[in-house]
């Protein structure tokens, strides 16, 4: 296991506790380094919470700051936050007007926040709850449930960030959210595992010459294993999975974040980024704001995953609003 | 070779497109995309141009943009860029104020700048030169100008921008980044090669087990090979060879990059940097400013370096300045 680590059983803790060094604008609460919040809540905000297992940076803290996230349960890696971390959590966002909860479709975090929202009520805090589900690899349309949240959350994040700044209630949050969800698709493709440091070994077994498009960021089957080609032609077949699910017409606008998994270069983002753009040129769809870089990883991971985001005039401002995180910043106009 | 790509010896015009496409605040002068220029130019301030090689993103043009670099002649992978691409790039940027070159200690590239300062000069364009060598682990002391040039020069970068920013003159910006520069320390640290494209292999080769300390981001041969230690270790021996260059003294104020090379993940480079802050403490040194990520990689090379800045009173406000660049933002205050 070639990784620069100390113990394998302390790789979320001493992680964490780099965070906190480097970035005193964020904190925890309850004595747990796990309990991730922002040093700076802002009276009568709508709060925002998200969680998830560690090995994803910036994916899920790296999002809590200035008019994006207030608070994050940090799981152990790929492994979820418990129900007491998320109410803890819970508890210190909370500024008198509720919390949205908003996280990826995985079982353990479902139940996990389920059970936090459940025990805040009885505290008398209000919660709504948003489960990403953009990776359209993961199920066929008709059963978007079953699929699971990757990198497009990213997109939600700043959707609900930013009209949680501007102060709208809780169900207004929610249902601009909702709104971004239904506009957000991800497809990914991989070309190597990942190693969680406490298992030691790579996370599945692919050949030298191969890919496997669309799988997980926890290394879930995709939809094809087959022998890597060039990379326009993975953008293509990537791409056309996505335009399969929803219309893009001419003069529709979208954002893109082409998002590397961890090992891929940027120079290789950009790459691929010609294509999808040179694929939207055809369609004569503009390209309102594009991200490239790292915001949902798998650690050592080789691979990449395209989202797209449908615009309209009520998303495109919360999408573009300005943003200071720890771990991703974006000027405004 | 496992990359993304078409065909290989295409890789640096189509990430250029890529880049192009994505930032319009960007572009390119004389026909040639090789010739990398800010958009926005600023009338009468000093022209700031760097260049070298590709596949070190976000380095080096990267980091043209709003209150850092004005231009960046763009090489072939780790190649340099010629002296007519530098010239053209110098043309444009040139403002009235002349022009300052910024970049790293290569021999191609300092033939390749220092032709074009003398092209420049029978156009009346006044340039000035600052080599950035921050490498401790590629000379010895005394023989400073022997060392190479790596993540470090992002700080003079900042130095230099926010000086030019202020429409200081050209001497006095060359100034301040050769003070920057004396206060600048790397030491970096690899466990795998990259593949260059058009040779197709490994840089170099590395055991299972191996890392290399002191490696330079090109692959040249570091300063000891041995089994992969605890981070702690690593950091304390990466650390242990700036602290010998220079005094750091109780009160001192540094700031500190942590550099991923390509692989490595987020999530090791904050374990590592705990130790470094932990090591810090100890010699009551205050970290004032610290960024963690990738500032100049080696495609997918596993790594990461290390890099401390002495600050005072005249540095520190030029390191904090505020930037805008399309691979690199940063808040003010």
């Amino acid at each position: 296991m070639k990784k620069f680590l100390n113990k394998p059983e302390d790789f979320v803790d001493e992680m964490l506790e780099g965070i906190y060094r480097a970035h005193p604008e964020v904190t925890f609460t309850d004595g747990d380094m796990r309990c991730f919040v922002t040093a700076k809540p802002v009276p009568g905000k709508v709060g925002i919470v998200t969680g998830g297992g560690s090995g994803h940076l910036p994916l899920f803290l790296g999002y809590v700051g200035k008019n994006m996230l207030d608070g994050a349960g940090v799981g152990g890696v790929f492994q979820s936050p418990s129900s007491d971390q998320l109410l803890n959590v819970t508890k210190y966002v909370d500024q008198g007007a509720g919390v949205l909860y908003l996280y990826g479709n995985y079982t353990g975090d479902i139940m996990n926040f389920d059970m936090a929202g459940e025990l805040a009520e009885l505290d008398d805090i209000e919660t709504a709850t948003v489960v990403g589900n953009d990776d359209v690899a993961s199920s066929v349309v008709g059963e978007e449930h079953k699929r699971r949240g990757v990198a497009g959350i990213f997109f939600l994040y700043k959707v609900a960030g930013a009209a949680a700044a501007q102060m709208k209630p809780l169900a207004e949050v929610k249902r601009l959210t909702e709104k971004a969800k239904s506009q957000v698709r991800t497809m990914g493709v991989a070309l190597s595992p990942c190693i969680v440091p406490e298992v030691g070994k790579p996370s599945f077994q692919i050949g030298d010459d191969e890919m496997e498009i669309g799988m997980g960021i926890h290394g879930e089957p995709g939809i094809s294993r087959k022998a890597l080609e060039p990379v326009d032609a993975v953008v293509e077949e990537m791409a056309s999975k996505i335009f399969a699910e929803q219309s893009y017409e001419k003069g529709d606008e979208v954002a893109i974040l082409m998002n590397g998994l961890g090992a891929t270069p940027l120079e290789e983002l950009y790459i691929a980024y010609r294509r999808l753009g040179q694929l939207l040129d055809e369609k004569e769809v503009k390209i309102r704001h594009v991200w490239l870089g790292e915001f949902a990883t798998s650690m050592e991971m080789a691979g990449f995953s395209i989202s797209i985001m449908k615009l309209d005039d009520e998303l495109e401002p919360l999408v573009a609003a300005e943003v200071d995180t720890p771990f991703f910043k974006h000027f405004a106009g």
